[in-house]
């Protein structure tokens, strides 16, 4: 069931993609254009956008006006796997099974169509027909929680990790900046979208969020050692190449699994909280936490 | 005179700074923040938000109301300068007299300053206390001139250029969107700052800018072969070290410097078009063509 709605989702995402940031005619820059669309259509679970939807359409906003929101998240979520596969970071060959964009495209294109997904997200946004003070609120979101307290903190202590090893705590905040800040940046823009501006609705929305994010990255870290390559798309075992601290590191691949478990039912609890109808969010949790690839 | 004024302004500038993007606390992530004002702080002309402040002041606008948008047009700058810098880029060591970023901080910091200095810049627009309905304008635009089709496409057309000798046109058209694109950025954000959104002012504004941004060019053109190096802060005979077309190339140093002079006298015929004080705006237009670093 949850496969069915989640199918009608990612191709009417996948639709908006090309109104929002569609192929451009041939001229000198095609082909940093073509490089951002080859990474931003590589398919993937469009996990961030189908949650802000859901979100926006649980608190009774419109999903069509929300549109925007969806794919300028999905284009700052492709930037940062962009640039994060570059040989200067993870150095990544392969992202969803196909050539990483520097792999395809060469480096200095590769690097070029990060900024592009990064600067004509924040364009994507400015489109939205919505009020403008829910526009304004939804930049200073994304760019906040994308920016250098979230994600992108995140990336840093997570390299910085190569170097020291951190503590489960530590690794706790890398996770809620690394994957957290996306996932929160789902859920706050949805509220958005839907007008719902309130402290305790936001609040509400970034815990389920970030507890959701916390049970991903754990469910990552178990992939990584247990998962089949060619369902996960890219190489299994990195981790342990890389001779990086996980959650699996930490506390072996039972507990990891308990310590997920126990974050997504946080995530649950925060979706009680919210009074419209949640079946769809809370099929989607549960199907995060079951996921083999 | 045009001194006096524009260090006033330059100052201004640096603590606008340190209010939109001020040094973070000692924390795993420090490193990033640092790297970004260490670009963002190594001096430079800030010419573009003068540009914006004078255009705003010239039209009515409240220039401290504007500062936000001024901070946040430099920090895209200098995003775009710490990437160009890298080594799959333009490989350049130093910037305005001193290592540039990546060779200060590495090149994954330095990856990383500048995508944190793209997506804060953003967040800083948001912060601007001025109707909404004009910050989503600024967005929009700002998006749009540093994005795809405005400096990164400038960008992408100038490597381009390495391999393919561009026409005189070409050339125009890259330094239109390379250069022109952020002061173009600068002088329609200074015109919507002030509330000023009708279609005509905006034009005006465009093509100053525009003309300023050619005019400024093919004075770089002409310096990178003429200049002293210490003045300049960067290697003087890039362009001919890496067989690059330039405006000097193409019609030689008397004729570029006649062009120049054009595109600044039409620059001038945008100004005049605007009722308001646009004494600065033509001393700093004087200036620009004349300054010899």
């Amino acid at each position: 069931m949850v496969d069915n709605w989640l199918k009608e989702y990612i191709n009417n995402i996948e639709k908006q993609i090309e109104i929002y940031f569609p192929e451009i005619n041939d001229c000198g820059y095609k082909t940093v254009s073509d490089a951002s669309r080859y990474s931003l259509t590589l398919g993937g679970k469009r996990i961030r956008p189908i949650i802000l939807l859901e979100f926006c359409r649980m608190l009774g906003g419109d999903i069509k006006k929300a549109a925007p929101f969806a794919v300028a998240l999905e284009m700052i979520h492709t930037y940062s796997l962009i640039h994060d596969d570059l040989p200067c970071m993870d150095n990544d060959d392969m992202r969803r099974g196909k050539p990483s964009c520097h792999i395809k495209y060469g480096e200095d294109t590769a690097l070029l169509a990060g900024d592009t997904l990064l600067t004509e997200a924040f364009g994507v946004l400015s489109k939205a027909e919505l009020p403008p003070e829910r526009v304004v609120k939804a930049v200073e979101y994304l760019s906040s929680l994308s920016g250098l307290h979230g994600m992108i903190g995140g990336q840093v202590l997570d390299l910085s990790f190569e170097k020291i090893t951190p503590t489960a705590d530590q690794l706790i905040d890398m996770y809620s900046r690394k994957t957290g800040g996306l996932l929160i940046a789902a859920a706050t823009l949805g509220c958005i979208a839907a007008g719902m501006l309130d402290q305790n609705t936001i609040e509400n929305a970034k815990n389920y969020a970030n507890n959701l994010g916390l049970a991903f990255q754990i469910i990552d870290d178990i992939l990584d050692c247990t998962a089949d390559q060619n369902l996960l798309g890219k190489p299994v075992g990195s981790d342990e190449k890389n001779n990086k601290t996980t959650f699996v590191t930490i506390y072996g691949i039972d507990k990891s699994r308990q310590i997920a478990k126990q974050y997504t039912d946080n995530a649950m609890e925060c979706l009680s909280t919210f009074s419209g109808d949640k079946t769809r969010l809370t099929e989607l949790t549960e199907y995060l936490l079951k996921r083999n690839y």
